[in-house]
């Protein structure tokens, strides 16, 4: 039996351990994949500082692009857009596998399925531990969803597309059509540089980028961004790329941030009959204060969405296809790191904050 | 020159003043429709008691029945539904008029376009008087939408069809498919009950209501309600008809009160995947506190609405041509008045609350 390198996360504050675990025969439904490039997400910082609590010992990593070792003898051998999956093929899988003959799943919510199993969340057993991105390796479960990686993607933008990309796809799904709209964005995290992208790219006539953070307002203008506002001191800006206060008539106002401050700044910011689509607040936060007669009389809609479904990941991987050379992706990973400096890139994530550090196998 | 009795309101606190008003000739694209019946809205004792502001001099009302008795050289001479329209048809006709080529229009939002005219709510001038349903006489401006009464629906339910009714269908078409799913209905005044029976009608699998008030809980079993709850005082419940707590599981919340509690409840009992639509929400209260997370992680939608565009109206109408003997709507109308009694009309309703008074012409 082979075996290979995993990080065993085992709580926060204490040192991720690396270590060598044979490497199981998978499954008839299952995919070996040798891990490529991982990228680490907000939630792996939020697990690693313990505001988020997941059961140890588990492997954190979850945005991950790896290339194809074994093809289970059941499995289709096709990927979700029906091409086929061969050893050496690079590919993307979606952050869960769940039943897709659920309710849930037929209603448009296979991440909301009772049977769900999330990659780089769960507690490291005996006989299941390559489920994460920070290891050499992971199986890929029935009910997988895999797609292959269009041409020229580079790793670290590939690695983003399972969790960053493809919910910001979901996000751009629930805000319904986009040409012409005037979009506009809190929270200017790797979501929110994608989702001003993706605006773009569907045709948005504006897209305005709001957040608390200067440079990242600076950055957003790379990746589709018209015009950026600084929240909280909106008297501060002496940066002429930066206005103050904050946009008004807004067809869609999407918040990246989960910053109560932030979503509420979007709803006033909306236009009569115009939505706002929630991804950010996946932590606990102070209630979000909502002045319901005014989300009556200007006809206004919230819409929250967690994760992502079948249809949105697809998207994304054919978003990325088409758009990975429009806008500067490669500088979304501000530093990349060894397996065996994981410990490091978090606390460098942590420090200085880049869109995503990378962990290159 | 023809006069007519109008009821001439002048500010909150004052007796309003039966008058006799000269009917003016009707432009070419208008229509002179005699009043029949008219229920006092929930709205109109808002700016009866002062809660809510209108320019005055103005005629209150405008849930409003009334028969043709003049259609204009240019009209079309025919009903949204493409009807003959004839001295003596008994119609209804849309809270509002507003260029349907408006983008607001066009986007499904008549009731919001720049050059909107609401009956009941303008003030009366020297020139334009006859635009409420406290006065003998409508003049229905162009661009109205009006349909014909289907035969043997009573004048005092039809006299509802252009508020209550119609926005209840616009919290259905917000709702969506409503087949086989589970409903609850916070707001048990007119437009809960009528909600209930129109969840009903749309195959609704379950139809719960929630109120403060257990009379009007038990009111809504005869609606459709198949389970009631009361709110605020769980515990003090001693019928067996009514339940304490709250439901939940609920795909669709609708919320018809305004209350923020009861939309803060409605929230709390939605399902993953479930939808809140708020239409109650139409005077000042306390912001409605809510918990993004949860928004986001159930993947929950908010919908808000005022009023109601072309196609709700036609719903109502179509709705309650089919149901008007399969729900007691001839109980909505507590106690009738004439005219001349509109001053005691309102003092009745606002002491009894019944779900409407109505004017009998």
């Amino acid at each position: 039996m082979q075996s290979a390198n995993v990080l065993i996360f085992n709580g926060a504050g204490r040192q991720m351990e690396l270590v060598e675990r044979e490497l199981p025969a998978i499954g008839p439904d299952e995919i070996l994949v040798k891990n490529r490039y991982t990228t680490i997400c907000g939630s792996d910082l939020h697990t690693f500082c313990g505001l988020r609590h997941e059961e140890t010992p588990t492997i954190l990593g979850h945005e991950i692009v790896g290339e194809i070792v074994e093809v289970g003898k059941r499995h289709s051998g096709h990927d979700y857009d029906g091409n086929t999956l061969r050893a050496g093929d690079l590919v993307t899988w979606s952050i869960f596998s769940s039943d897709p003959q659920s309710v849930e799943a037929q209603r448009g919510m296979p991440q909301k399925a009772p049977d769900l199993f999330k990659y780089g969340h769960a507690q490291v057993t005996k006989l299941d531990t390559f489920h994460g991105g920070l290891a050499e390796y992971c199986v890929l479960k029935k009910n997988t969803t895999i797609l292959k990686i269009p041409d020229g993607v580079p790793l670290d933008v590939a690695a983003t597309i399972n969790c960053a990309m493809a919910t910001v796809s979901g996000a751009l799904r629930l805000a319904g059509e986009l040409k012409g709209k005037r979009v506009m964005i809190t929270g200017l995290g790797l979501l929110g540089v994608v989702c001003a992208a993706m605006c773009k790219d569907a045709g948005a006539s504006e897209v305005f980028t709001a957040d608390i953070n200067g440079d990242r307002l600076l950055q957003s203008l790379d990746f589709g961004a018209d015009a950026t506002f600084l929240l909280k001191h909106p008297n501060l800006t002496d940066n002429a790329e930066i206005q103050p206060g904050r946009p008004v008539n807004i067809d869609i106002a999407f918040d990246m941030s989960g910053a109560p401050e932030a979503m509420e700044t979007g709803l006033a910011s909306l236009a009569v009959g115009g939505t706002a689509v929630w991804i950010g607040a996946v932590f606990h936060a102070r209630n979000v204060m909502i002045d319901a007669e005014q989300v009556v009389r200007k006809l206004v809609t919230i819409k929250g969405l967690h994760n992502y479904n079948y249809q949105d990941f697809a998207y994304a991987v054919d978003f990325i296809g088409r758009n990975h050379n429009r806008f500067p992706f490669d500088t979304i990973v501000g530093k990349e790191f060894g397996l065996a400096e994981a410990q490091q890139a978090f606390e460098y994530a942590l420090e200085y904050k880049p869109l995503r550090v990378g962990i290159r196998f």
